[in-house]
Parts: structure tokens; sequence; C-alpha cells
């Protein structure tokens, strides 16, 4: 059998190269965690490799907050990025797409085609903007399960992510625990701390306090830009480490200049930042945004379940939990002290720190070490 | 002798009670260190207790970005906050005005009284804004021993400070070498790191990105306040620390509040730093900000002198630096190795950590262990 474009030989190593996604249609109402409703939405979603007939081979990637359901792969041969894991999944790699069906869904409230607040209300002709239902990690797994239903998937082999992405992984483990048999969850948390409620809340402030916000209701030529660029610059200190910061940067000048002082770009870090901020406008929802970091902020397992081991206790699946050392995001305790919960409570689960100094990002890094342990966990 | 109301008798324990600041008018160019120059220039200050006959028991008091000159007494009887460090400095205390005159300088560049972007330029009339000089750390330095020369000050007994203050007071050190006697710098760092220069640069831009900024030239009534409220939350969460907040505000909600999901105040900790944000701008002049900032970002001794090794070796004081375990801003380890880098230079330094919660803002807690330090210091 010849290899066609979008299609691989079985036991071939390498890249998937292209992919296409596709949308789920839901006709039927869904409601929120809130109680709010929308009459129908829509999940954009990839899948990579081939179900078997058992239908037992399914394993689930979800993405983080800036995150979506293009994680392998390119969509065109002219794509110079590949998916935002295209890493770890594929072919031959450590979520062998010869063995393994792989399902990645834009998250419901999302902005890369799932439905959310940039969406239309059928109700309307407008978009939801602002009256789009608050979104929680729960909705967004529930909404999710929707889609598997609708493709007659009988259980989950494997979920797994990192970050928003690992609290949804723990979220199915929660609410289906018959249905998912292993998670790997990475650089997540349990319950969303302080800190990183006050970073999201500042970010969430530079966006509605953008003169071009309208209370949401921005048109698609203007829009609170300038806030969106800054929520992303600060946020996106905070997936790095100082360390990692230093070894990329240091306080090298830009463009080699020496004892100028201006309030112009001045040092590369610098122009990492703007230009970080400015390439997220083109392809992020400030809305979207607005309502994603309040799903992150309302995630507290201890809290919906009185307390985390109450919680963990619902877990059926076997369970590797990866912390990084430069992780000050969620910083490795947080990690852990799910795994010591889940090990109080009977479960089989291991936690693993890696010493990786990219902060909160590590997950995302080309690893052989991370490589090694997912492939083994997904093996074993 | 009666203790008139800003004045206190010898043996005194407590607090210093009335002090007004005072100003002093330099008539004369000063030049900057980028080569520009103001033709005048003002330095406000505040001093407690007495200058002895000797004139060798000056102690000066640096202060960090947003603090000024105020840092111990009440300028009124109806005074709710007394300066930034009344803790520590007065009649009685570790910096114990029965026996030191202490100085404390609103830095060149700032916004509480001395000449800053803010002043009028006398050339023209008009506020300086950007046309004000770059200021360095050095030139704060230099600009306030003009003052000390004024007022014919022969040697500084100690100087003392945290964070910029610390820097300043490292560079006191380096300057002046026969002219001060001992420092103490806290939470400092001896080159401003990536990820101090990255959160900077968020929030210049956060400033020079809201529409009311206009180059600079805003007026009286109207400015950035957005985006230097904006700032200013942002930089404060740096000043602090998770574990500090987790155990200050940890998920409570506003009001009590369950299960509303809004994006106004839902969280104790967002209702602090919009607190924080907004009440920054009724005291904080934006062009200052940029321009502090921009002083904290080009501090690098080891870059202005080869070496660190080399810039510590010109120091004659006796050292001692404060580092604190959770300060994430200028970690215990940018601290310790300007000690190491002195000890290898022969000078007498010595470097303590305290392992206190509050992160950055450690230095400014009042703790029995900072005062025991630093009484100890500037007795023994």
């Amino acid at each position: 059998m010849n290899a066609a474009e979008d299609e691989l030989d079985p036991g071939e190593i390498g890249d998937i190269g292209l992919v296409s996604p596709q949308d789920f249609h839901c006709p039927t109402p869904f409601e929120f965690e809130n109680g709010q409703s929308i009459e129908e939405f829509t999940l954009r979603y990839e899948t990579y490799g081939h179900l078997n007939s058992d239908k037992n081979n399914v394993i689930m990637v979800s993405h983080a907050l800036t995150g979506n359901h293009h994680c392998a792969g390119v969509h065109s041969i002219k794509d110079r990025k590949s998916g935002w894991w295209n890493s770890i999944i594929g072919p031959g790699k450590p979520v062998d797409t010869n063995r393994f069906f792989v399902i990645s869904v834009n998250v419901l409230g999302g902005c890369s085609g799932s439905t959310g607040p940039h969406s239309t209300n059928p109700k309307t002709g407008k978009n939801y903007n602002l009256t789009f239902p608050f979104v929680t990690i729960r909705d967004m797994v529930r909404s999710q399960k929707v889609l598997l239903d609708h493709l007659e998937i009988p259980e989950l082999y494997a979920v797994i992510g990192g970050s928003m992405g690992g609290m949804q992984v723990l979220q199915w483990a929660i609410e289906y625990p018959d249905f998912v048999k292993r998670i790997l969850p990475m650089a997540t948390t349990s319950r969303q701390n302080t800190q990183a409620i006050a970073f999201n809340e500042v970010g969430r402030q530079a966006i509605m306090q953008d003169p071009e916000w309208l209370e949401g209701n921005y048109t698609e030529e203007k829009g609170p830009n300038v806030g969106l660029a800054i929520a992303r610059m600060m946020a996106h200190i905070t997936y790095l480490s100082e360390e990692g910061m230093d070894r990329k940067f240091g306080r090298r000048r830009q463009g080699g200049k020496i004892n100028e002082h201006t309030f112009d770009i001045e040092f590369e870090v610098e122009s990492y930042l703007r230009y970080q901020g400015a390439s997220f406008t083109n392809r992020f929802d400030a809305n979207s945004y607005l309502y994603l970091t309040r799903a992150l902020d309302f995630f507290d397992l201890a809290g919906a379940y009185e307390s985390l081991d109450l919680a963990v206790s619902k877990i059926k699946s076997r369970a590797l939990i990866v912390g990084f050392t430069s992780d000050w995001l969620f910083p490795p305790a947080q990690n852990r002290e799910i795994v010591l919960a889940m090990l109080r409570q009977g479960i089989n689960a291991s936690y693993v720190q890696l010493d990786m100094d990219l902060g909160h990002d590590s997950f995302l890094v080309e690893s052989d070490e991370i490589f090694q342990l997912v492939r083994n966990f997904l093996t074993a």
C-alpha cells in the first residue's frame, strides 16, 4: 500500500503529515454547570491514527489555555509550524499513532472553531460575547464526552495533557471513572492557586479596561488588542523560568546596542515578548481569554468535592503525574499533592518530577526523558 | 528639655512622630551618566535624629522603585500611615535615631518632590516628560552625594536599603569607597535579571500603549492611569510570594460569594490587587515609572565594571547582605553571589538568608530577626 499524503503505513516512523480538522455539530442543548444553556454547539477536533475494531485504543489529548485541537501534523504542506505537541504524537512516537487513535478537541468556550463567546448565538444572529454561559473545566470535559458518545467510543485508553489540559485530564477521571483507563496530567494543579488567580486577573483587567473592549462587544475589525497583548506578554513570563529566560536571552541587547537608554526595545527579551503579545492577537479572541482564564480560576477539586481526597477517591484510572522543578505557575508541590491524595485513596498513581529549566512550559519541550515516560506509561 | 513636636528626648523609645521633608535645590548643572544634563535640580529629603559634632553618625536610607524619602514618622498628626520603614527607624529602634542621624532622599527621576520627568524644565517652562535624561542608579547616588557635600557630611556611617535601594547601596560603596563605612543591602541584585526586565517591559508597555499616555505628554487631569494601574497590579504580584498570598487570601471569595461566575471581583485577592492598582495612580507619575524601571533594567555591575569581582573590589565598607528565601524577583542566589564576590576580593562581607514567606517585600516586614541583624550590624 502506498502512503497517501494524509495517511501513513503502519510501522512507519515520523511525522503525521497532513491533517484536517473536523467539526462535530451537536443540535441539542448543552447545559453548563452554572445552569445556563446553549441550544446547540460545535466542537472542532482532529484525529490521528486508526480506531481499532475493539475501539479500545483511543487517547484523548487535552490542550492548555491558549492551545487548540491542532496538536500534531500540519494543515498544509506549506505550514511552517506543526501542531503544538507534534514532537510526542505520531507514528512511532511516544503517543504512537501506529497503535493509538488520538483525538484532540478545541475546548468549549475556545476560539479555534468550537463554540465560544465569539460564536453566533442562533437565537439572536449575533455573537454571544458576554452572554455566553460561564464555562468550567467540567463543562469542557462533559461536552467532549458528548462527542465521544457520538463517535461511539466506549472507553478512553488514556487522557493526557498539561496545564489546563492536565485539569481536564483530572476531571475526566473523576467524572467518568469507568470510561477512563489511564491518565497522564502534567504541570497542573488540583486547584488554581492565589498567585495564578492574581496573574489572570491582571490579564483580564488589561483586556477589559482597553477602550476597544466595549463590554465585550468589539467588532471584527477592532478589538482590545492592546490589552490582549499585554495579558499575553505577562502570562508568557509565567510560563517560563528565570533560569530558562536567562539562558535564552540573558541581558543580550537587541541589535547589539550598547549604552543606549530608550523606551524602545533595548533587550532581546523585550523583542521576544512584544512579538509574543502581537502575534497572539492574531490567533486568539479576547472574550475567550476572559472565559477560559475564569474556568482556570474556578477549578478547585477540593472545593467542588469537599476535599481533594474525596475528589480523587472516585478515580479508577491508573495515573502518572509529571511535575517540573522550574514550574513556578503550578509548582511541583501542587502536582505532588494530587498523587499523595490518590495514594491515600488506594489508587494506582505515581509521580515524577523532572529537572528541566523551561518552567511551566517544560511539558511542551522535546525531551527524551518525557518521551520515554509517556511511551512506557502508555504501553505498560 | 521638653520634646518639641518634631523632636525627641535622647533615650526615648518609640516612633519619631512628626517630620517635615526638606528641599535641597542645586542651582548648578547635573550631568547624567549618558552625557545629557539638566541645568539645576532639587532633591527632597528627610532627616531624623541629630548630626553629632564629629559628623560621623550619618545613615543613608535608600528607597525602592515606588518608595520615597518619607521612610519614618508622620507628616501630620492625622496621618494614618507612617513612613515606609517606620518599624526599623526611630528612637531606640534598630536604626536608632537617638544615636544616628538618618537621611533619606527621593531619587532623581522620582516623583515625590525630587526633580524628575514630571518637573518643569526651566529652559522651556514645560514639564520635561520624555526629554528628561535617562537616569541610572549611579546618577541617583551621585546626585545624593551632591546633597551630602552641601550638608558638609564627610562620611556615611552606613547605607541601607532594599530592592532598588539595595542597588543604590552597592553603588554607593563602589563609587565612594572611602566615604562609606558600612553597607546593608537587602533583597537586591548586582544585575537586573532577564525575568525582571521582562516584567518591567510589560508594565511599560501597559503605560505606553494606554491612549492617554500621549507619548508622555499627558496632562495633570488625565493620564495613562489604566496602564499605570495594570503595571502596578502585575508588579505587586512579583513583590509577594505564592506561599504568602495563599496564606493571606487563599481562594477566599469576595463578600463570601459562592458559585457565582462573573468577571467582576470574585476572589479577595482580586479586590486587593485592584485597590493596589488604583491607589498607586494617585501617588505615582507614569513617566517616572518608565524612567525608574529603566534604571533598574540597566543596573549591571558586572557589565559596568567588566566583572562583578572587579566591581566589588573597589569596596572598602563592611557589608552585610540579606536575602529572603521566598523572594523570586531577586532570589537568594543573586544576593549570595555578591557576597561571594566580595569575599573573593578580601572584603569584610557576610550573607544572611531569612526564611520569610512574604517574597521580595519581606525586607519591609516587622521582623525581630531583621531588627536584631540590623541593630547588631550598625552597633558592632
